[in-house]
């Protein structure tokens, strides 16, 4: 079996690591980024860079996208100079960014009348699970394509789940980002109490993790939010992002998500004070805010 | 040294446990229950049973309770035939309830006018930590009384942790209740949404537990929220009681603390539909029925 040719979209802070594993793999690759001067490293690497989403996709058989927002998606892959001017029919799209379940599906339906497959991937695991080449990736689409996607997929996470068809993936992410608003927004309130309350926050961060309220975000993030200092980390602005996602699947299936509804307000009021580039465990600013303390 | 002789009041889910884990450990006991009839198998390990509280308290050193909220604490020291009408001047209580902070304060000043020493020490790990022994313990008071308590803490659980004064051990276990009402309530919206949308939420919680979502009850009590079963575990009703504590001591230190309170909102309403003796993971019937699924 031939190595598949690769195009490569995106080269943000996810997209350049993901890029630089499946060049590490052997996997022959183009890329491309809407901010030029990202690929030096990755041609010194062996890359080819191309001047527009439609060149990278050109001699590839299968071209991966992680980009911002669905927008940004639907303009590198159907705008001017777009991926489908380039990939020809028989090809494959994996889209590694976090976008609209919806959205993917009406994409996924646009590719197939060129003959163009399609697999939303969106990943978790940040910037350090993307360099490590171990990110998770909550996969959608037709079993073919998926299984297609695999080698590609398989270069940039560890843990890889088929979810069901186009779009799936997406509402798996948006799950997932549910989850952790709620479970940032208790451990932030549970730690303001501690520090009005005269205690040691850090002391009782560590008791409480062995018991019920164990959690990644209680171990991993606590810290910060005693300190109240956010580096990245995940940034605010793209988790607000993910939760408008979240909360037009909720809107559209009929769910009701009061914790991750407030997550939103909150975080809709961190971005408008200029905290957006801050890692999102900032969900503690607005809580201490509340408290009168330095948020 | 001779082995101090302990008086144990409340003989529930955790305190039977926790009693017989001091008879095992060798302490000789004396027990009393509000309810008669709970003491049949420590007496047959070799326990004595009393008829009130006082007489549990007259040959003991220390006396230990458990019981359910402020007001048992308090009838059951102050009240007719209460601790303090057994318990000789230089004597310790040990209060394992869950209760109000500022009332503990209160208690222990009421105690050292008697000569009476009072150590804070409400516990974490459920009943299966009750019996094996390895319950967390978070313990307030004078270092003196703390240590004193000690031995009697360690037979009882493995994680002792002292923070500071008289009330501090039960402002943590608040801490502890509002970091997990939101982890609760972020799993729950979470396994809603994937149901609402369609997905098999199972793999769903399978898949997000290796990220940032990771955590206890997204690992233990998703299952439940899936199913809609809540067998015990941790009764709904008592984690609103301690809210309350929670949202009180919140209140007193002037900290503004959304998700708990809308926590509290939502399990008072459980209660009211008869669901209070279920696990409080049934906070899943509450998004569930906002959603219009089986709740």
């Amino acid at each position: 079996m031939t190595t598949k040719r690769i195009g490569f979209a995106g080269l943000g802070l996810m997209g350049g690591r993901m890029a630089r594993n499946l060049l590490k793999k052997g996997f022959p690759l183009t890329v491309w980024n809407r901010t030029p001067g990202r690929a030096a490293d990755l041609v010194a690497l062996g890359g080819a860079e191309a001047a527009t989403p439609a060149e990278a996709a050109r001699s590839a058989d299968i071209v991966v996208t992680c980009v911002s927002d669905t927008p940004d998606v639907e303009a590198v892959v159907f705008g001017p100079d777009g991926v489908v001017d380039g990939l020809a029919p028989g090809g494959l799209l994996i889209d590694c960014s976090t976008i609209s379940p919806s959205a993917t599906t009406a994409f996924a339906a646009r590719l197939r009348e060129r003959g163009i497959g399609m697999v939303d991937a969106p990943v978790s695991g940040g910037s350090e699970g993307a360099k490590k080449g171990t990110l998770t990736i909550f996969v959608g689409g037709e079993a073919a394509d998926v299984e297609r996607a695999r080698p590609v997929l398989g270069a940039m996470g560890t843990t890889i789940t088929h979810f069901g068809p186009s779009g799936s993936g997406q509402a798996v992410k948006a799950v997932n980002q549910v989850v952790i608003a709620g479970i940032y927004l208790g451990v932030a309130e549970g730690m303001v109490l501690a520090m009005k309350a005269g205690l040691d926050p850090e002391v009782v961060a560590g008791a409480l993790g062995g018991g019920v309220a164990k959690s990644w975000i209680l171990e991993n993030r606590s810290g910060k939010m005693i300190r109240n200092d956010y580096p990245l980390g995940f940034r605010t602005s793209l988790h607000l992002k993910d939760l408008a996602i979240a909360l037009d699947l909720a809107r559209s299936t009929g769910t009701t998500l009061p914790v991750a509804s407030l997550a939103a307000q909150l975080e809709a009021g961190l971005v408008a004070r200029g905290y957006g580039d801050e890692d999102m465990s900032n969900l503690a600013r607005a809580i201490r805010s509340l408290s009168g303390l330095e948020g």
